[in-house]
């Protein structure tokens, strides 16, 4: 379940089909993330006063594409209106696909550390307009033996630390592996921050973190059926949580993130 | 699912654990009103910025404690701040009992029109402190054969008029057998209504009302083992929606409702 808020998630001005986009694909993600296939969502909308009936259909069209993209069904929701900004909370219920859901809880020593797409800069326009992991992570799921998946939505960095701290496990990372999107590099002005330092904590990046056995890893950076890119960024060690900068230099990680 | 926002469903001046407990006994109603045992909910919420920790775990106790009297099970949520008024929006997921569930479009002709506890005047507490009449729609649905059921959150007449309206039916209410609280009487200098309107309008009564053969009905009013009094208001007929007054007289009835 995710609460979506106008002014905090999204705001007002943009297109309305993409909010309500957004706000089913965040619980979709969260499916992606335990590798669950979704089947069934409420939802729940206060819309501000300002909003029109138009604007109302344009949230519920985007709501219930992203959702039939998936064979997820709306079945349910409660619709108000009040005078301040607009909230949508949407629920998404689901049935786990191959051994067992994937949790963050997973993770063992020697692992590699696993992620999808690209990362950094969500908010020039992919907080909007990602795709679910869905398939990925199902297909993943019943393919390969995951130790732990999480979706990063506060930033690499921080949801690496909910994985290490579920499985009481540190980690190192290859800053040198992270892959940095293009966004991630267009926010360095606007950020003062290094495209890197955007890739691990701008957060929105709504891809899929997770760790396999080096044997494992191996064959999913292979598989060209997965479709999308995924890439070894790290691995999974006793504890702590170091990054190895391009020179070979080891040095302690304190993640920052996306603080909503 | 439900979205319960300050201003709207509640006051913020009031006690936070019987707002939590209201936002998750609003969506346990919507068990009951299908005759459907809850199993597991999900709870997100926003808070006010002038919400402190403390507030916020009464909430917290409040969603639980009513959650946990129906074997409900909270298994996850959102939890995010700003500085708008709180909302609370739960979902709640459950199994089918008896040989179906129940749903409001299955009212016949000749059936007769009940009711649970009694209406009107919820303002004045019960919309804080009701209790979802789940373990009544699980009995009467296991025991009898109920034909419509729905639970009254706009007004017995609006409420009705969904059951009519689904069920493609028609009605007849008696005046004299309506159940009037003794808060809709007090509630008649607030609203300049009789107490018989105030039954009929004030909404959040969150009692059951349904639809079963005359016969049913009768040995649904005679069950001492319900525990919860039953009122027979009225009964279905072929079309339109009639008021049938203590001196006899029978007029057209016009549901008026509360509007949030």
């Amino acid at each position: 379940t995710d609460m979506l808020l106008e002014g905090t998630h999204f705001e007002a001005k943009r297109n309305w089909k993409l909010i309500g986009r957004k706000a089913m694909a965040v619980s979709l993600s969260d499916m992606a993330a335990m590798a669950a296939k979704p089947k069934f969502a409420v939802c729940a909308v206060a819309f501000s006063g300002s909003i029109n009936a138009e604007d109302a259909r344009r949230i519920y069209r985007g709501l219930t594409e992203i959702a039939a993209d998936f064979g997820c069904q709306i079945i349910g929701g409660d619709l108000t209106t009040w005078e301040k900004p607009t909230v949508i909370c949407t629920t998404v219920i689901g049935e786990p696909s191959g051994k067992a859901p994937l949790l963050r809880s997973g993770a063992r020593d020697g692992d590699r550390i696993l992620v999808t797409g690209e990362l950094g800069g969500s908010r020039l326009g992919k907080h909007l307009s990602f795709m679910p992991r869905v398939i990925e992570a199902v297909y993943l799921n019943e393919n390969y033996d995951i130790n732990a998946c999480i979706d990063i939505s506060d930033g690499l960095g921080q949801d690496l630390g909910h994985i290490l701290r579920e499985s009481k496990k540190g980690a190192i990372l290859y800053a040198d592996s992270i892959p940095i999107s293009d966004a991630a590099r267009k926010m360095t002005s606007r950020t003062g921050k290094t495209p890197l330092e955007n890739a691990l904590s701008d957060g929105e990046d709504v891809e899929l973190l997770f760790t396999a056995s080096p044997a494992e890893a191996k064959k999913v950076i292979e598989d060209e059926e997965l479709g999308t890119k995924v890439t070894i960024i790290g691995g999974i060690t006793g504890g702590g949580l170091f990054m190895q900068e391009p020179s070979g230099k080891v040095k302690k990680y304190v993640p920052e993130g996306y603080t909503h």
